[in-house]
């Protein structure tokens, strides 16, 4: 039984270049195991509900074997028109996406794309709790960059350029490291963000 | 293109009894196009941001062509763990779904599964705004019943007995029919839920 997130799809777009897809699965995989183990923590605490939502899919062709479930043998990875995660925290509307980056400096902003600003324009505008986790692998450090500041960097060229470290730690809060769970982003929405509303 | 709803996997799973899946796939169609044409209304008019979410499907198999996109090959419907469709209104999390029955008299409870009935009490104690619409084809009439009303009712017996029509009527709230949107459930949220809270 394997699961493959849609950033595979993506990546194996290109794989026809020099590059691993595996290797950048694996990669995904790790950042957003520690989000949905997170999730599962505040889920099972009863401290919120937040879900990753199922890889929206394009179902082609769906065989009907007789006496077993129907089999699909032709689809493809779509592409997201809304963000990886939402739910619900003391009645607030959670909507984020989460991003991993090899990069040291800076966060490539075509891992973002008009869609996904669009919903998070429209969540922040229906006074929703919008963010990106934005993850640097190599310097094992996870930061939440309020929806507003993501849009506005993504308008200046419309998600051509990297977003520098230094503006999302400008912009941004760095998430804590903690043992359970991995990646403690209520923290920062009860101390930064609900305080801020 | 073809889009296949779960609903589809659920009923194929019975196609060897004498019933005709395509039916139960249109007609189920039917009422998830008009609450996803409501969607659509009050996110384009800034009313409301509320998705149905992704099929979720197990992935069993990919192939990589070369030079071309990632094709599923082999995968299989799975049941949701929670709800279809989830939102954002006026910085509240709402949660739903949508079932329709051909039934004059009741709803059968079958429709529902204990991995939904748990999601919908964490999001219910949560604070979210969490309900069912049920839609009755042949009467034309859409409910919309709060999350614990339904829970109490699928305690009872853990969901093997189908609610009756009066329960809904008693529990529930009639949604009105409009031209534009079809099923204009906000207007309850509104009027009965908020007020409520």
């Amino acid at each position: 039984m394997v699961n493959y997130p849609h950033k595979v799809a993506k990546k194996t777009a290109v794989s026809t270049q020099r590059k691993q897809p595996t290797d950048f699965a694996n990669r995904g995989m790790t950042f957003e195991k520690m989000i949905n183990e997170s999730n599962q923590y505040y889920l099972s605490r009863g401290l919120a509900v937040i879900h990753k939502k199922p890889t929206p899919i394009q179902i082609v062709k769906v065989d009907y074997p007789q006496r077993s479930r129907a089999k699909i043998v032709e689809a493809y990875f779509r592409q997201a028109s809304t963000t990886d995660y939402s739910g619900v925290y003391k009645g607030h509307y959670i909507d984020f996406e989460a991003k991993e980056t090899q990069q040291k400096q800076s966060m490539p902003m075509k891992n973002f794309h008009q869609h996904q600003i669009d919903h998070m324009a429209a969540v922040v505008q229906q006074g929703g709790i919008c963010f990106v986790l934005l993850h640097f692998a190599k310097l094992n450090e996870t930061y939440l960059l309020p929806a507003l500041a993501l849009i506005s960097y993504y308008n200046i060229d419309h998600g051509t350029k990297s977003m520098p470290l230094s503006y999302i730690q400008e912009n941004g809060f760095l998430v804590g490291k903690d043992q359970l769970p991995s990646i403690p982003y209520l923290d920062i929405i009860e101390q930064k963000l609900l305080g801020g509303i």
